[in-house]
């Protein structure tokens, strides 16, 4: 089986692996129809994040079941699923608690560039569809596995209601479904920090009333202005920087939130300034699994169509190719077909 | 008039200082029937938040109306009032928000250690009892002015519910207080961490079932034991320093809430050690204006008796005397009579 390995910055190579196979009883094994990449390989692609040694890459994925292991009970062979890039039990505390991605077992899936893929916890991490789907309908599928549920967690976590006034840093693939996620909950007014065309096109497309494209404290005085000076209701951090996570924290309203899912590369946050804005905070890897039920039933009614961000699709083998566009902004978000 | 002004570290005096009087029409002027000494004056008592001048302190409150300016409507002379440390409008978009602390007028309340106090805002900021109270009362409504408060919003921004299980961090008056706010709004199980002995027995009063005398790794070590490795769904930080922020941080359970209160000196967060905790994150200057009515109600109706935590009351020219026992922890709280 071959699959995308990362051997240092910016050289990722599509070569020979280990086919997988069951390890744990719990474990099942998927033949992928689709995986992707996401905003978040490339931090240890550009060796923002190194990597210390080759490093298999992967964690959003959709396919049909080949083989699960001897005490998997709900999925069977045959059926379409998604997972988290998290696999997660689904029974202990934080699970039940709807925090999959804080598991008491969980494992981090980060094999997933690949035509196989073994998940432990199948029963707890791996949600099937009613039935297999029609081809069109799996880059909206594979969108659930993370970058859909991220922006839906943004959302969430930023508690977005109807009739708020909404704010988005970052117009990254998340960012873009954030504004989709946030428009499903009932924003009145989204705003959405862009300064690219073809994004600021998707996220008009996916609900965006407003386009902002100053950064920084330009960006916070033209989000004050637009809100009477009050700030947003919500705001959903979708990057990971310093500037995006003050520029979240400073557009929020006092007593608003800010949700933010961009995974942190050296923010530090000042507590004495934190405490003077008054904002909620709350965040974190996103609990895809939490959602996945539910998005998976509004991709396969056609009520959202999150596929959207893929605006690159290219043979699994040309995985490096991917990653380029990528990193060069030429695609948002690249869709590979093992 | 006399006054308490602070000179520099630890030199605190009792001297003469202009009467107040009005000055804007909305302001009102009152005869202060009790003042206190709150635990964030011992910063700059003890040098840590230095004072460039000599300054007036004090910023708790509450006594009989004097005079009102020509604006004010609802407040009037004769009137037994209470309100907080900041003088807040109560119409602009914050504070209808429930943030008057945050009110686009607000202002300190910051000379209040005196036998009468100027307060703006007069209407928006005081909060009449229902008849002039009898003396035994006037240390509860005093501690609605902010302590008290500060213990509430503590409760209420770390989402306190029915059958929670609560920590609270810190054993100053504040903490108690979070003790009997998160008991009122109906938590199961209150852990304090305190290693004083006469606190924990105010704690336990106030509705602490456990407590924890180890601090830092060790107290998080010890809440997890009492949680059967979970965490708390609820932690109250009312100290404000990097320990004790990280203590309840590490205390909460994933998607569980910190509410924090205490002013934070030298507080860092790290954005990525915060993103994977999962913890909700809420605090500031606590909106003490927006639980006033319902907080004097509870006190006016002895369904609480926050008072308790004035271990010392004096007349207020032994103000310096009343600093020195605070910050040699001989007292929890001093209550002030001018």
């Amino acid at each position: 089986m071959k699959g995308a390995v990362l051997y240092g910055p910016r050289d990722i190579r599509f070569e020979e692996r280990d086919a997988p196979r069951i390890v744990e009883p719990t474990d099942a094994i998927l033949r992928l129809s689709a995986t992707c990449i996401c905003g978040s390989d490339l931090w240890p692609y550009r060796g923002i994040s190194p990597v210390a040694q080759p490093t298999p890459m992967g964690h959003e994925y959709c396919g049909i079941v080949e083989e699960v292991g001897s005490a998997v009970t709900s999925i069977k062979p045959g059926q379409f699923v998604i997972g988290s890039f998290f696999a997660s039990d689904n029974t202990c505390p934080h699970c039940q608690a709807g925090y999959q991605t804080s598991c008491q077992h969980k494992e981090f899936i980060s094999t997933a560039q690949a035509s196989r893929l073994r998940v432990p916890f199948a029963d707890g991490t791996l949600v099937a569809t009613p039935d297999v789907p029609s081809d069109d309908l799996i880059p909206s599928l594979l969108a659930v596995s993370d970058v859909m549920g991220t922006g839906w967690f943004a959302a969430d976590a930023a508690n977005v209601k109807p009739g708020m006034t909404v704010a988005v840093v970052g117009d990254g693939a998340v960012g873009l479904l954030g504004v989709l996620s946030a428009k499903q909950m009932g924003a009145e007014r989204i705003i959405a920090m862009s300064r690219h065309e073809s994004r600021q096109k998707l996220a008009r497309e996916f609900g965006a009333t407003d386009i902002v494209t100053e950064r920084g404290d330009e960006g916070v005085a033209r989000i004050k202005e637009l809100t009477n000076g009050i700030g947003a209701d919500a705001v959903l951090e979708c990057v990971g920087t310093q500037e995006s996570m003050m520029q979240a924290i400073s557009s929020t309203r006092p007593g608003g939130s800010v949700g933010y899912v961009g995974v942190p590369h050296g923010v530090e946050l000042d507590g004495e300034g934190l405490f003077f804005t008054h904002v909620h905070l709350h965040g974190g890897p996103a609990p895809v699994r939490r959602f996945l039920p539910d998005l998976i039933d509004l991709v396969w009614n056609e009520k959202i169509n999150p596929g959207k961000v893929f605006d690159l699709t290219l043979p699994l083998d040309q995985v490096a190719e991917g990653y380029r566009a990528m990193d060069e902004r030429r695609a948002i978000k690249t869709l590979l077909r093992p």
